[in-house]
């Protein structure tokens, strides 16, 4: 029976970055045949990065990722290296099927394009995989660009060994191309993906690959790729299972990672199809075996922090910014935010501005103060005062009275907005906003003011949550014999805008561990209101939360963009109209 | 041979409000049978409201427009109404094809649903027809949520004739199914649509019609919805085209209507398959016949506009707003917002604050001053000197230096912003924003500033088309003997933000009547700078403004919703990355 050295080159690619894509292939693929590697997989997309989105409508797109395509062919040896790529699709060819709702060419819709693993070696492109399943539920719209796949199943011969190729969501499915790859004689699945991360992910992967493997018997090279686009990030968590189902080898989540292991075979090619792509017919192997490590699964808080340090970095480094500045209002939120911030970025590229109101307590500019001095960032201090006055004078003429109220609680809040796109706009910082899930989702924020910025870090993290994390990095620092980053007093005062005396998050809101279940029912699950009555929930609470819910839609439209963590982010994973009249009675 | 009483009733749903839906077709449908008709058609999905987008994966919306949709059957007599609604497909109906790309239910994914045309008489529901081509491009994402209607056609029988049923982008194509149902012997096609206006889809929708009708030979009634939607505005253009293609009658546009008109029929039915639902065998026309009008075509000029007022009242009407703020400059952004909203709300509703800073120049306060009292709007004015110096402090502390260049322009616009939406919380007017498409595509305005609002009524308005539509306006004005709503100086002075003294447009842009084509070429035909250059672009002015357009990609994600006039708007039209380093090289 054959073995073979496979690897699973665990990269993160930039979208659009055609050439940096095509050397960060090369260069893993180098180390994966240096290291005696018969095949190295790489992500879905991978040479033009993922999602490219609309770019896939410029001719002029498909053609440079073409030639770059070419580009890496070309310069593949002995050991197989299957690339993402996207290609033009010959609508002669049986292999994939025009869709049913096609227009033709000229008439408008989507051009005709194909999502695809492509195989080389020897200099050249020697089969080409079309992804038969395109999501186009979530946040994925692939039904957008892309065919499916139909027809006969590929196969190749590598190292001995027939292998057959998936792409990403083909493997999610039991009615998905596995079956029928393994049915043909394939002993190995390769499955290359860009498959985003959010909380649960991990275990969810880990068992469809194992129903996978138990269905099919064969084994199964998973590769995902890691790093932030704009709200998408992506952990990794590459794999390789024996066709015994048992995990080899799995990459440490969020970094780059060439995933080696070696593979014996227990079953055995004799019914295999005569359409078999033949590339090798021994391994590459040398050397002593190699094992594979497996990486420990490092728990949900940590895994979701994880993801908002590399979202963040990403976002801030693939756009061309260093620096970032913060509003530190001595709260919980924009504590987290700038602690996040410094592990993503260092603490001399976090920059804290402190910008206290006529309502700010002093423990809030103490709190900011030590969490600046725990982080080692500098902390600017502007009194917002002179502005507040000025304004006030200003809108008394038009407004005929004193502005009060939530005028001026978004007054101030605004003010703060001004100074930090100045501080943005003079030194370049980006500026990283600091509202969380359920602010976001209730409108508890004011739009131009607290929400103002380039990255929100955790528009995603619901207020429970953000406690969780806080806890978890305090834990985490008392381990490595650190100091914890976040004062305890942060973490243990009640929550508070302070846009006017003695104001409490509670008076505006329901007490967070009760809104949050609500809102997740509400907006991850799309249960109904009177579901959610249904359900057990307070129909007083339900109204009020799901109405707030509702009539924020508008707000947050105008958010920027986020790293997203949960199954179900507000943007373009929950696309509801603003103009929405839906609001079912609730029967008591 | 039969001859029938048609009706198409135009009408402006409510995405969501269900019951106020209800009660219009409704009405609509008792003034088609009062006058006689055989049948009323309803636009697509009209029951609740198009498109109804994420609303649709909550099972509570889904049973509860299912409800609707059996009350207005149960309404129904012997004239037949055709309703757009949705229904959840049963699997085992060999009407409805699974998709290639199904996850089984319980797996994720999308629910299993389609978007039918609802054919109900007598109380009760006499057929359902699935639409089968779902368009996933532009603004459509039809395949998240619907499977395709696939296998026989239905026909049925309605006052003697032959009648087949299709839904929007089933008509468009010549592979739809309009050629299948006329060759099971329809001799009339019921095609029911909610086609969002853009620029130049009058003459294209009457093209497709007199082509299916001259492939097909069976007349075709063609009803769609006017209204706004958040950014997508319906123009109605309602038709009946006889079975020689002569246009019979057409709604006018951006108006409900209830078009009726009477079809006598040239061909023959002998070849009618047997598989007809019978509905009526003889006509309920009484009466002298109808004849129908044909409403005057406005021209493209009148329809942008007409669709800019409409779009506006309705996100307004439709979201709780009576009344609108505008910040006027005296430029001719804000003069076009402030027609359009005085025609779109009435001038009691519109109010505009002038702004000016240390930079304005005279003309401008006079030029706000001239157009408030030609609309006979209320008019404030408010200096912003004395923010702008209390910033000017507060900054100097920070940034250890005076405000000065960009980083001051940006003051000052964001200084404006805070004022209307303080205004905009006090009295509850929506703050209307200025920005027009050229702008919005390079970037040219402050986020959080002159972007600051609810709505952003002319930001898929080129520049050019800006002035095209002042003077259109004026000259409309001058026919119906009224004052020219816009000063003459507003459209012949060079154009300026006035951020800094002497400032031009032209200082940080190619001149308009050069930027517009670029822009067009790039963003709405996607072409890239390599491509522009080819097509004859100056390279240099090429390479600046496709830069410009792509670092502004973060500004736009921002922006608020406006009324979609082109073939393709920013927002849901063009999905482009944030993160996106593609950027060719122009070889010169």
């Amino acid at each position: 029976m054959p073995s073979l050295r496979v690897a699973a080159a665990q990269i993160n690619p930039t979208v659009g970055d055609l050439e940096g894509n095509r050397d960060r292939i090369l260069s893993f693929l180098a180390e994966g045949e240096a290291q005696g590697c018969d095949l190295v997989c790489f992500p879905e997309l991978s040479l033009c990065g993922y999602p490219p989105e609309d770019l896939l409508l410029k001719d002029g797109f498909l053609r440079d990722t073409r030639a770059m395509l070419d580009e890496v062919a070309a310069a593949t040896t002995d050991c197989v290296a299957v690339v993402g790529g996207v290609l033009e699709v010959d609508r002669s060819s049986p292999r994939l099927a025009a869709p049913r709702d096609a227009r033709l060419p000229g008439e408008g819709g989507t051009p005709q394009l194909a999502n695809v693993a492509v195989v080389m070696a020897h200099g050249k492109i020697l089969g080409v995989v079309a992804k038969r399943l395109l999501p186009n539920y979530a946040v994925f719209d692939e039904q957008r660009w892309f065919l499916p796949g139909e027809g006969p199943y590929d196969l190749f011969r590598i190292g001995g060994a027939i292998v057959g190729v998936t792409v990403c969501e083909d493997l999610w499915s039991a009615q998905g191309p596995a079956a029928g790859i393994a049915r043909e004689g394939a002993s190995l699945i390769l499955s290359i993906n860009a498959s985003p991360f959010s909380l649960g992910q991990h275990d969810e992967r880990r068992r469809v690959l194992s129903e996978r493997v138990s269905e099919t018997g064969a084994a199964i090279v998973y590769v995902n790729q890691v790093g932030g686009q704009d709200e998408l990030v992506f952990d990794g968590g590459s794999m390789v299972v024996n066709d015994q189902g048992h995990l080899l080898a799995r990459s440490p989540s969020f970094v780059e990672h060439l995933l080696i292991a070696d593979l014996e075979f227990h079953g055995h090619d004799d019914e295999v199809t005569d359409a078999v792509h033949e590339i090798s017919s021994t391994s590459r192997r040398s050397g002593p075996p190699i094992e594979g490590d497996v990486a420990d699964d490092a728990g949900e808080n940590a895994e979701a922090y994880e993801a908002l340090v590399v979202g963040t970095r990403d976002y801030l480094r693939k756009n061309g910014f260093t620096r970032a500045v913060i509003g530190l209002s001595g709260g919980i939120d924009s504590t987290l935010v700038a602690t996040i911030a410094v592990d993503a970025l260092g603490a001399e590229n976090v920059h804290g501005i402190s910008m206290p109101s006529r309502y700010s307590s002093d423990h809030s500019r103490s709190d900011a103060e030590d969490l600046a001095a725990r982080l080692g960032i500098v902390l600017d201090t502007v009194e917002i005062e002179a502005a507040h006055v000025a304004f006030g004078g200003m809108l008394k003429g038009i407004l005929g009275a004193e502005v009060e109220g939530l005028t001026d609680e978004n007054l101030q809040s605004r003010l703060r907005g001004v100074l930090l796109m100045a501080y943005s706009n003079d030194t370049g910082a980006i500026v990283l906003t600091t509202g969380n899930k359920s602010e976001m989702a209730t409108g508890y924020s004011t739009l131009y003011g607290d929400s103002a910025g380039g990255f929100a870090v955790i528009k995603d993290v619901p207020k429970t949550l953000v406690y969780d994390l806080c806890r978890y990095r305090n834990e985490r620092a008392v381990l490595e014999g650190l100091v914890p980053p976040i004062p305890q007093e942060v973490i243990d005062k009640p929550p508070s805008a302070e846009l006017r005396p003695d104001q409490k998050d509670e008076d505006s809101l329901p007490p967070y561990e009760l809104l949050d279940p609500i809102l997740a029912a509400y907006v991850e699950f799309d249960h109904t209101a009177p579901e959610l009555v249904a359900l057990g929930h307070d129909p007083v609470l339900v109204e009020r939360v799901v109405n707030l819910v509702d009539t924020a839609e508008y707000k947050r439209r105008q958010m920027p963009p986020g790293v997203r963590i949960t199954s179900k982010a507000f943007g373009k994973d929950r696309r509801m109209p603003i103009t929405n009249r839906y609001r079912p009675r609730i029967t008591r």
